[in-house]
């Protein structure tokens, strides 16, 4: 209980940076001429570019793109979805390789594979899902289930309304074609069980289709260990590809062969420059691909894997529970005085990368943060969220953010 | 018949190039360091990237990325995929505003456009294709066709092999869903009558879906005029977008409303950051966006655009006509006294932005041209097409890779 603001934290972060050892890695960020920002916590949302990556993109317009052309196209890009996924599986997803390909946007590959997924389970009825799961990943099921004239099962929420195993349990049977559901939930940060949440959806013969958009890069997975039938998620949060980067998908190797995705485009094909016909799916997991991959968008997540591979993600979730529990502790100090509810689970080891805080001021209160360069999110209907990519974000600024956040509710509650 | 290759054609290249009202643009692409390539003719399906480009990814890595980081989405980027779809209207399709998008690729595109056309024909069985189409468009309808049972009705040749007015009236009746055609064929470069069959298609009351991947930005378009329904195109060839860029999409104004696309994701509803439920498509083209714009894969066009608006769409076909029938002429000279076929309308005004030439020898002709720096396209089964991108093919280009064309093949026939 000392320092300037009584409690203090502005110490523990301090002596948090000086013992972090991630801490080098900060310096490969880009550091912005004229930049404003004194506290990002966004990098959940939109992962901040590392400075490599400014002069990767110059060298591929200069290079492959501008200098060998169309021959790029036989001298690595054709393999670019597969080999990127191949490396985001063994980097971030603890996938083997052959099961992962990168192209469209979360929302396309969501869509694709929950069709593959349901056309694998033919005469079962429903899809289960959380109805607080993100927004697309409702929607493109919504979009699935009437077309194909399917039924949402909704998973029963636990006491603290997190996705648990009892709920999912609970609602399976022999309906049950396919289970969607999110690793880390975008509001709360809820851990799911995916192991267990997967072994009872194949005990009642459904298979499961995780979207680890907010796990991928800051919470370790093993999904060819944990039987995951289907998986996709972001490559712009924590791995940092850039605003809009293509998402990743994964195929458990015994799944590719026997699901067939909708878009049937050129690229899924074995050979596509044999321009023959009929459509015939390759035989790997090039299947899924549909269009020309977005070579220039697909790039610069290579810069993070790269600082991920340093690192390791063992040493990226002790630093990024260390930042959560930091803001966990600031608000049983500083906060709930105030009348904030912690939305985010106090257990560390059932919370990812992010805590979000309720309060109906925070609308507000994030409007005022963003004009001095603090920068959370506000997610309806009144949550302050606090994302914290632990490669980019050092205690100093997360204390700094925390600090602002304190004024502005106290300034808004006059 | 003068010059050293017999028939003045070098100084006739010469000449064209010294009058040529576009030669200044040719400087507005990038010169790369250590650049091997002598003639490029793949603009038509890989545009070089334009000096600007360079330095506008540099930028928007620093400044909207890296400075401004999740506010750009506030600031701009939310309204990139409709943003940058009108001015694609504006500059290049003949279209008024909000009637175009940006995003996906063009596979995925096709497929939301057919499905959504196809769902607004409710008890039409057919969908009209044509047999020699790019791969991409067949393999997408042949998808659709299988999902909903609906049957592909092949529209008849005409005697050149072009897809013609009477050949797609002559299986229109209704049944007919939609007509699934490409505005210039990839491989002859025929042009189709848009407006004709589309007045066909509408008489049996069917929709026309339109590719423009190898038109737009060489061949004038009057989407608005024609009465095109919908359309979709590439914005990596002649919009010089970069590998893998995001397609664009048009659907006509009084459609806007009426169609649905069946990839519901959270970009396509009124307010994505609203967050709420059910899905409920906005009321504006942005219904037909999925997911995230790929905000950097959209950037590289901009820098295309530019020059086209300042070089103007007329100028720019009147030096694509100039530039294959260069080819044309040095074929009847050069080619087919060596037994090399003209895969090309010979009418100026039914050729679109490339020619292609047949000879069994071109597979192994293309990849002696590639290692000597000369890039043309082969296309099976013995095609090889000269695509040439007016804004930055010179007339001297063109001749020293006919030139190569001709000792290459020469050689191949020993």
């Amino acid at each position: 209980m000392t320092g300037t603001n009584g409690h203090g934290f502005g110490e523990r972060a301090a002596e948090a940076d000086r013992t972090d050892p991630l801490a080098e890695h900060r310096a490969a960020f880009l550091d912005p001429p004229g930049g404003d920002v004194v506290a990002y916590f966004d990098g959940n949302s939109l992962g901040r570019p590392l400075a490599a990556t400014r002069e990767r993109l110059a060298h591929l317009v200069e290079g492959a793109w501008g200098t060998r052309l169309i021959r790029s196209w036989d001298e690595g890009w054709l393999a670019e979805p597969t080999r990127l996924g191949d490396r985001i599986g063994r980097a971030v997803l603890g996938a083997a390789a052959g099961q992962t390909v990168v192209g469209d946007s979360t929302s396309v590959l969501l869509y694709k594979w929950l069709r593959a997924a349901v056309a694998a389970r033919p005469g079962r009825t429903t899809i289960v899902v959380d109805p607080a799961d993100f927004p697309t990943d409702r929607f493109v099921a919504e979009g699935v289930a009437r077309e194909l004239g399917l039924r949402l099962v909704p998973v029963g929420a636990g006491d603290d309304g997190a996705v648990a195993l009892d709920g999912v349990a609970a609602v399976l049977d022999q309906d049950s074609a396919v289970v969607l559901l999110s690793h880390v939930a975008f509001r709360s940060a809820q851990v799911a069980d995916v192991a267990g949440i997967t072994a009872a959806a194949h005990r009642a013969g459904a298979l499961t289709l995780w979207d680890l958009s907010h796990s991928a890069g800051v919470v370790p997975l093993q999904l060819d260990r944990w039987g995951v039938d289907l998986a996709v998620g972001c490559t712009y949060k924590y791995l940092n590809g850039g605003p809009g980067a293509p998402a990743f998908g994964y195929v458990r190797h015994d799944l590719v062969d026997a699901l067939r995705q909708p878009i049937e485009g050129w690229m899924g094909t074995a050979d596509p420059f044999a321009m023959g016909e009929p459509y015939s799916p390759a035989a790997d997991i090039r299947r899924f691909v549909s269009g020309t991959p977005p070579i220039i968008a697909m790039a610069a997540t290579e810069d993070m894997l790269d600082v991920i591979e340093r690192a390791g993600l063992p040493a990226i979730r002790r630093k990024s529970e260390a930042l959560t529990a930091f803001v966990v502790d600031y608000f049983d100090a500083e906060f709930a005085p105030l009348g904030v509810r912690l939305a985010s689970p106090r257990d560390a080891a059932r919370r990812g990368g992010h805590v979000t805080l309720d309060h109906p001021a925070f609308r507000q209160v994030v409007a005022a943060l963003w004009r001095r360069g603090v920068i959370p999110d506000f997610r309806p209907p009144d949550g302050l969220r606090i994302g914290l990519s632990p490669l980019s974000t050092s205690f100093a600024e997360l204390h700094t953010g925390l600090t602002a956040v304190r004024e502005e509710l106290v300034a808004a509650l006059g």
